[in-house]
């Protein structure tokens, strides 16, 4: 198992593993995740009545402020330097759903899946904190991995999983 | 809309709302999340065959560390003294799917629900972490509020949705 | 000397001051700030044009959050739960500059001055960063305590320092 | 506007800008502030009477680690790999005045002009933490960016706003 | 096993132990701890030549800055407002080594022995940051609690382990 | 002195030292710790009766977590990208002790001992923590450097005091 769950050294101990040698390169992830809610609650943040701080701008910040905490909160992902955090949140055209998607890019030695979950992950939290008030029944998910680009494994997509955003 | 999104001031304005009034009580929190995967990584998780490090025993420490850093993640939540974190991580009868259901409590003036969803939201990200190596598909939700008590609002209970663990 | 800087004690040694003998009280403290720049970006930020993510609104955010981590930065600072945070900032009247204002809230045993104040240094340098592409000569103060209310020292007011906001 | 404020992205959404294709270049960043007290609490920090844990070298350690907590405080600031951070925090020659001054510097893809905006704020609100018992009336500011070098928008110098130090 | 080793459920599992039952109470914890060094490398730090920033208040001040990140490094201990925190490093009266001593203080429901702990821990690992270049043989510890009190444990004296400072 | 102890400038002020002319190189370092305790909580630690989440598993990942936060904790140290981080802890054969290694990588300009000393010491908290309740006179201690390589100043060895595990 140690040589498939690479997180895990030859004893079955878990590790952060060696990336020294593993190539510099241009790599991208982008993430996708959903957060349901209530009519009501979703014609509340959508209204556009709210001129500053409004719930989606807000949502969209912590999750790119949470992408840089990544490696702070999984335990065995590397510290990276982010070259970019985008945070794009959207309403879905016919069910009172907010669509999340997250890009990061690096040009480092491991991939940045996990920041772009992480990103979408802290988005919702954000979305779900602020409307909790009005509605606690609200489900996060699916999130999941649309695209990866860059590294030795090469590229992966999840196209018919991407919605229209 | 600010009388009823209360993380918002009259002029719309986010802020940390004032819990000065709020009494201090007993205060519990229960949040359920799945993450789904291919039989193949689901088998390799839960076959045993790991002693040390395992990665569920992993998850669930990164679930209850991340419930500590609740509001560093969530720009309004506050920062709260939690008297108790638990979660427990367990494969789902029929499928290849863990369930992962946090426990938080605290004695104070607000409620606990963000710290019990950020703590699922982080153990299944963990997961997805360790087994991305063989499975880059995994889903990631629904992620819910299942129980909530102490507080004026009153109890929670969204007993349909709770899974057996 | 170290009767009076009660941050030393008597061997001139530093250290986090011990409060366990000081009253619970409800605390309160307001800072004030304000950031120049020329007159080109200040009609960039204020012109209302942008919707989603502006400037002012992120600014306050960052200034709420970075409130809560005054602890992790202010070496001597207690760590503390905070009841309420709130940032406001608007434009002045007749000149590029905007004024920023926080209130914190604590019930505790020691002020909340030091949030108060760091909730406007990083809302400054948050409005420095997202501008410094146009106005690299943004001038950051003054920054100052404008009220205090709570606690056994009594209620200190700044008042003639107050700006309308 | 989009294309001015570029922490924005054509929507007004903001971003945690893409540097990838920035070169990587030698950058130092210098900014200047005070901290304006009372005579009788400028004496008491200036008077060297206190041999270990003075207010000045504390105010100044807080600087520099401040310095490196910069991503995690200014929203959209990319995590950095600082080379050097110095933080000189220097009484004035006529006037009860500390002038505090930080120097960054870093090999990378952009600007540390942030961090040695944030070294200066964090140790001038360790000053006034630290002093606050005798005097809180304490005025922080100007903190205004001194110099910058590296990277293609080339030098900037605000020469005559630097005190000598 | 789990009723002895609180911090595992019953079924093995780790957790945030739930303190909800416990009695509020005053709680002190001290601890020790030493580093051992070259002849050379001790008269260096101890010489007093070095006015301001001198080795031995920058690792009293990590020190304390550590006792407040302690829950989030010892992945199950509780956040804590901790009331004190105190830390002294004398040398040795006829050994080349700097003793550390930590103090903490809380009113509350757990204890501080961990903060104290950490406290120490932090404080060694400062010096020898400041000292390798000219010493990388430091040996740190051994570490240990001398005091514990309050909560229904009751008192811990480690007294014939106690170093005079 | 201050050419001697390099994390202090000429005037004999603390400073982040400046590595921008230090050439990138690969860089280990790898550190040892103990942690001695009564036979009984050694017998409890190391029986094998606990399946999930066990005392060791929890401390190794700890600690690997904890290295990434060493420039958070220690004043002077520069953020760094760990390019791997392990910490192995076993039994020792004939004594109530638990011996604590790590092994820290970087492709960098400065060195990781710090990162080293960091995961074991924490390590060994954790372990403090988890089984304080049996036994509150665990010593922590020794703590070393074992071995360094990468950069100018060339390898380190410390083999005799290196422990096999």
């Amino acid at each position: 198992m140690a040589d498939i769950l690479t997180h895990f050294d030859e004893d079955g101990r878990a590790q952060m593993v060696d990336i020294s040698a593993k190539q510099q390169s241009q790599r991208v992830a982008i993430a996708q995740g959903r957060i349901s809610m209530s009519g009501d609650a979703f014609s509340k943040i959508t209204s556009g009545r709210v001129k500053k701080g409004d719930v989606i701008s807000i949502a969209e910040l912590a999750g790119i402020m949470a992408a840089k905490r990544t490696s702070d909160l999984i335990p065995l992902c590397h510290p990276l330097m982010l070259n970019k955090v985008q945070v794009k949140i959207t309403p879905a055209q016919d069910e009172p759903v907010l669509i999340i998607q997250s890009t990061v890019k690096i040009s480092g030695q491991t991939g940045v899946e996990m920041e772009a979950l992480t990103a979408v992950s802290i988005a919702a939290l954000t979305i779900y904190d602020m409307v909790k008030a009005i509605d606690k029944s609200m489900i996060i998910g699916p999130i999941k991995l649309v695209h990866k680009s860059g590294g030795k494994s090469g590229d992966f997509n999840n196209d018919d999983e991407i919605e229209a955003i």
